[in-house]
């Protein structure tokens, strides 16, 4: 049983990276980077207004915030649900596989833990493409003084976009339903330009 | 007096990135992205052998393990070193400015604060740029089976190194010393491109 990363203090969370267990490992990374990005974005969406702000900007800044505060509580919840995901990997491999009974269940199994496996850093190559899209709209209604934060975040965004798509990548190599391969590497495709 | 974000749990460390106080900022987070980073690639070096590595691969895991420890502990406190030193400039701005010896002083301490908040996101950009040299050794002597953990260390330390650059030039800007800016703005530009 891997430990529930979001309430373990940061130091811990950095040391269980650090350690040989493979999870957690880089998909739970990625989905940190990003989880890290969009709060930065909250922060600078929320800073306290400038004069300057006309009512426009106020308005575009509500609404980024709200969008960018689903996001952050839907990019942390990834980071233990990459971890669990791969887990589930890990535990299908482990199936017997004495009888072909056994052996069809336990390829049946397999095939629905690499589905879980692919869809959480595909779920967090989604809200990354998101959050860069509401970095847009924050840089250009936020307050100037933040701009490196700004600056930061989608850094930190195309990191966590990229760091996620090796993990689709990674799991969608040993899925064997054509069909779905090619659907979500259609997306992925559509994510990483975009 | 800013919170340890070190010893907190992770959910609030994310809590504290989109809370509209000013820290911890771009700076912090930063550090954290590169400071996750190092940890992968501990977790790589320190994986269970396999039979195909050699007695080369075994020694360069070993080298790389002890300066990646080392590097993951200096980017851990730069975490709250780069919240510290932002506490420390806005605290330098809030001096009195009654008299012309105040006025002096306040120039003075300002100044000092400013380049304590430029040291730490240059350490941040050393580490990483030592860091990704790193992680080639590691994807050359590693286990190949976690090589997208290493694609994704790659992608945050570069994010790290980029996001802590703008944190350098955003104070870097209000320093006075033309010599000590000419002098960090060119390892700046080292770093960048190393």
């Amino acid at each position: 049983m891997s430990i529930v990363l979001i309430d373990e203090p940061l130091k811990d969370v950095l040391a269980a990276f650090a350690s040989p267990d493979p999870t957690p490992g880089g998909g739970s990374a990625s989905a940190l980077a990003s989880a890290t990005a969009v709060s930065l974005l909250a922060m600078v969406a929320g800073l306290p207004k400038t004069r300057s702000n006309s009512e426009e900007d106020r308005a575009a800044l509500a609404r980024v915030l709200a969008s960018v505060d689903r996001m952050r509580g839907r990019l942390a919840e990834a980071i233990d649900a990459d971890t669990a995901a791969y887990d589930a990997v890990v535990a299908a491999y482990k199936l017997p596989k004495g009888t072909d009974e056994e052996k069809a269940a336990r390829t049946a199994a397999i095939q629905r833990a690499l589905r879980g496996a692919t869809e959480v850093p595909l779920g967090v190559m989604r809200l990354s493409a998101e959050a860069l899209a509401a970095a847009g709209a924050v840089a250009a209604h936020g307050n100037p003084s933040a701009s490196s934060d700004v600056g930061v975040a989608i850094a930190l965004l195309r990191a966590g976009l990229e760091g996620a798509r090796l993990n689709v990548e990674v799991n969608l190599g040993s899925i064997k339903d054509d069909a779905y391969k090619r659907a979500v590497s259609d997306e992925v495709a559509r994510l990483s330009t975009g």
